[in-house]
C-alpha cells in the first residue's frame, strides 16, 4: 500500500494573504474563520501556508479565503505557489486530479472582481512552452484573459471565474506533464488603475 | 546586431510589495523613491512591476526597495519572479550573469534581518532536480539555509546575505540550464513566530 500510495502524485498548494491595512490580522482571521480542512494538511510559519491533500478541497479553501478577504473591501492580494508530482513528495492525495468526493465543490468567489497573474511550469519536460502556450489558449477561450506580459499572464473576471481557469489549464498540463508547478497572484480593490504605464 | 543581442539571454523580474497598514501607498513610494533605473525597463500595473536589463541593477533594485521597506518598521512582504533566458522574449541584457559594469554593486540591506522563503525552477531540462538539490546545498554553504518546507526552502539572515545566496545559486543555475526562474518571498517585521504549528 505504502508503495502504492507512494507513485500517485503529490498535490498542494502554498499561499500567502496580504491585506494592505493596520487590521491585517483581523481580515486573515475573517478569512480563514470557519475553514473546511477535514482531511487537509495544513502547516503554518511565519512566512507563508502549507494546505495539502485534496485537490477539490484545497481549490475551494483558495477561494473561499480570497473572495472572503476581499469582500472586507480592504486592498488584499493573495499569492499561491500550486504543485503536482514533485518528486521527493511522499504525501498523497486520495484521487488524483478530480479530488475525492468527500470535497465537496463551492464557490464563494462569484461576484467578486479580481484581478490576477499567473504562471505556469511544467518541469522535465523538453516541450514546456507548447504546454504553456496551449494551457494560456485555454484562458483565452475561458474569456478571463487580459493580457501577456513579461513572465506571466493577466487574468481579470470574479474569483470563481478565474480560478476556475488557473484550475483547468493546471489540471490538463498535469496530463502530459508529471511534475507542473504554478504561481499565481490575486489582487482586489486595488487604487492602481490596470496597466498604468 | 539585432541577431546577434536576440541571442543572448533575457533577464527580468517582476516584484510586488505588500507593506501591512494603512499606510502602504506611503511605504511603497518611500521605498522606491531615488531608485535608480537608468538603463532598466520599467513597467507598472495594477499587480507588480517588472524591471528589465542589468542583472546587477536589477538584483540591487530588489535589496534596496524591500529594504527601505523594511525599516520602516511595518510588517512588509515583496515578491519577485525573477526570470533567465525565457524563449520569446526579445530585450536582452547587456552582459549576461555578470551584468554591465555600469551598475554599481550597492547593498542597502545589510543588518535588515528577513525571512524568505524560495522555489528555483531549471525548466526544460531532465536533470533539473539535481540542479535544485545542488543549489540548496549551496545557500548551506552560505549560512542562510533555515530549513526546507514543501516546494520551497526557507532562508534567513539579512537581506543582503539572504539575496545574495538567492542570486549564486540563480546565476550558477543559470551556467548549467537556458532557462531558470526563481520565486522569491521576502517577509519583515512578522509578528507571527517562526515555525508556529
Amino acid at each position: 500500500m505504502a508503495n502504492a500510495r507512494n507513485a500517485l502524485p503529490f498535490f498542494g498548494a502554498r499561499i500567502s494573504l496580504y491585506p494592505m491595512t493596520d487590521d491585517y490580522v483581523s481580515v486573515i482571521l475573517g478569512a480563514i474563520e470557519g475553514l473546511p480542512s477535514t482531511g487537509l494538511e495544513v502547516e503554518t510559519d511565519d512566512v507563508s501556508t502549507f494546505l495539502g491533500g485534496d485537490r477539490n478541497a484545497i481549490w475551494c479553501a483558495l477561494e473561499r479565503v480570497f473572495a472572503r478577504a476581499a469582500r472586507s473591501g480592504e486592498h488584499v492580494v493573495m499569492t499561491a505557489l500550486i504543485s503536482h508530482g514533485c518528486p521527493g513528495e511522499t504525501y498523497c492525495e486520495p484521487d488524483p486530479l478530480t479530488g475525492s468526493a468527500r470535497a465537496t465543490a463551492t464557490h464563494e468567489g462569484k461576484g467578486v472582481p479580481i484581478s490576477a497573474q499567473w504562471s505556469l511550469y511544467p518541469l522535465g519536460a523538453g516541450g514546456y512552452m507548447d504546454v504553456i502556450y496551449g494551457e494560456i489558449e485555454r484562458t483565452k477561450r475561458a474569456g478571463v484573459f487580459a493580457g501577456g506580459a513579461h513572465f506571466v499572464s493577466k487574468l481579470e473576471g470574479d474569483a470563481c471565474s478565474v480560478l476556475d481557469s488557473i484550475r483547468a489549464a493546471f489540471d490538463d498540463a498535469c496530463g502530459s506533464v508529471s511534475h507542473v508547478v504554478a504561481h499565481v497572484t490575486l489582487s482586489a480593490n486595488s487604487p492602481t488603475p490596470k496597466g498604468r504605464p
